[in-house]
């Protein structure tokens, strides 16, 4: 599947309007990539109004000509910054932005460099996030490549399920996830499947270690496919056999969470705030006494990146919107005994939220 | 093994001495694991003259307590940059140096923000490759380490070599390659499995594709392992099967690498620049009128990056010294047949080159 590079750049110039440019420079990859179709790792996109240029190294030039038809192809030679010269004199432009969350501190002062060599009026013009927002929603492609990931990420799970038992290591199930994944289709994982067991379900981000599991421990799953360069992002948390005798804690704990992901999932409506998405969950959380156990936030956008726009947290303005697609992970973490998170993968469709993940809790 | 922390300090504190700082702010990743042994994937080192000082957020601080016992932890409570605020008051220094090539934009202008909030005397003033020049330059249980790394490689090659055959793709030999690789003990690939038959082994940077291989091709190899977060890099170019009758470029190319390749090796001694080794290998393939064909640099530097300083190319003024571990990886590269590529991971020492790579060629 080819990407709609022409129906995105309209998006992007109608934001350049909105913002008073008259063009943009792109270096951020996935945005790169996004809104070009060049999957080479070195380059910058150059995007004006009228023109669409890529400006790439003598080993990407070929690539570049073919996936990147929508663009002039500038191969960049001599001294690194001799394109973005020659480019600014032949295109005319006055008000260029830049990526200023991506761009680093040298990189901009060799354009600005650049600028002032070429006697040019240019004003270089910090912007932030004007492609990320564009990304935030959907095309119908891209949600079937999502789904395809989420897909792989459900079969992993439900094969974990299959032989968990006490005795086996974090690493070593991690491992075992990551095979059945890159078998099932899955391209190199998003992320490091997250596999912590007893006390370390206490901390969100934990790195698997060789720690082996123990009869009737939670233990949190948190992993991703990715599939034509999209990211799939799936949690459970699993029981290690049979709970110790006289050991409700587990059930208590899930309840809630689960409670939590139902009602977030249940009333998150179209035009939401991320923040009024995230209230939904807390309050269950909270209402249940857990207020300080659920440290982070309601979830993420997903896409060509495993965490990107929308965000659904604690005072996000971000509007959730239709098309849209991001997770639904509240958890609770108690520290010495452990955590509880589940996180499924939506789409905002119809004024509501679809669940595209669809292994059981 | 708990890397030497305070030698690894006292080295960057006779830095700051020479370019006159009184401090500096360590962002980029492997900096910051470097000097601190701070495993997390968040936070910030503020080094001064005499103290030491890590600004994480709460998931990371129990961890940074036990990890950079070297440091003064800093919990990031409230907006982002209130810790920089409170520091740059407690510490009084005036020139405080950043990392220019890894802070972006953003990032530096909300420093920036903050010493004007403070009204603080401070300077920001940019740094480049500050930490890099030290971790050029490495420890005994650093080479260990790569030495590890540097012989899954090896097995793997060895294991592609018993199996390779016609009809075999390039993506089904790179996972066979990554899965190999891990179970004998790699962490996560440092760079994805490249493998490139027949007309793509001219692209050095090719990524794998579906494409099968043909009965006498050349299929070019670039992988590298990853043991405790240091890597790897090698590469050999394998023939499938027996040569087709009448084709000898194959063997002229061949021999010309190795050649070079040889030549490179045996003859860089310390105190050499980068551009003179590159010279040593550059001088064979131009020698045999391949001169257009090998279109990138020699050389560079392996360590916690997969490619770090010293540089070994044209031009490069980087001083090859005692400790340095770099590759040596010349290649012939001709459109529409294929390449040659031929790459060992060496070590300075005693004045000449060590190879840690040891699979046959």
């Amino acid at each position: 599947m080819t990407p709609n590079i022409p129906g995105r750049l309209e998006k992007l110039r109608g934001k350049l309007a909105e913002t008073e440019l008259d063009g943009i420079i792109i270096s951020q990859p996935e945005n790169r990539y996004y809104l070009s179709n060049f999957l080479g790792t070195a380059g910058y996109l150059l995007i004006t109004r009228s023109e669409a240029v890529l400006a790439t190294d003598f080993r990407y030039t070929e690539q570049a000509n073919e996936q990147a038809t929508a663009y002039r192809v500038v191969q960049i030679v001599g001294s690194a910054f001799d394109w973005f010269l020659q480019l600014i004199g032949e295109l005319r432009i006055n008000r260029l932005g830049f990526e200023a969350g991506h761009v680093t501190f040298s990189f901009h002062r060799r354009l600005s460099e650049a600028v002032s060599i070429a006697q040019s009026p240019l004003q270089l013009l910090p912007t932030d996030g004007l492609v990320e927002s564009i990304r935030a929603v959907k095309e119908p492609e891209e949600i079937e490549l999502i789904a395809k990931a989420a897909q792989i990420a459900d079969s992993a799970m439900d094969y974990v399920r299959g032989i968990i038992r006490a005795g086996m290591t974090e690493k070593g199930v991690a491992w075992a996830i990551e095979k059945f994944m890159r078998e099932q289709g899955s391209q190199s994982l998003p992320f490091e499947a997250i596999v912590a067991s007893g006390p370390n379900a206490a901390l969100p981000h934990h790195r698997p270690t060789e720690r082996s599991f123990g009869q009737g421990e939670p233990v949190v799953i948190d992993i991703g496919a990715k599939v034509g360069g999209y990211c799939s992002d799936l949690t459970r948390t699993l029981r290690v056999g049979a709970p110790v005798h006289g050991d409700d804690l587990f059930n208590r704990v899930y309840d809630t969470v689960i409670r939590a992901q139902q009602a977030a999932a249940g009333m998150i409506f179209e035009g939401m705030s991320g923040g009024e998405a995230d209230g939904l969950a807390r309050r269950v959380i909270d209402d249940a006494g857990y207020s300080h156990a659920f440290g982070h936030s309601l979830g993420h956008g997903v896409g060509l990146a495993e965490h990107e726009q929308p965000r659904l947290g604690p005072n996000s303005s971000d509007a959730l919107v239709s098309n849209m697609v991001f997770t639904v992970e509240p958890g609770i973490y108690l520290p010495g005994w452990g955590g509880v998170r589940i996180e499924d993968l939506v789409v905002m469709e119809n004024g509501r939220v679809r669940t595209l993940s669809k292994t059981e809790k």
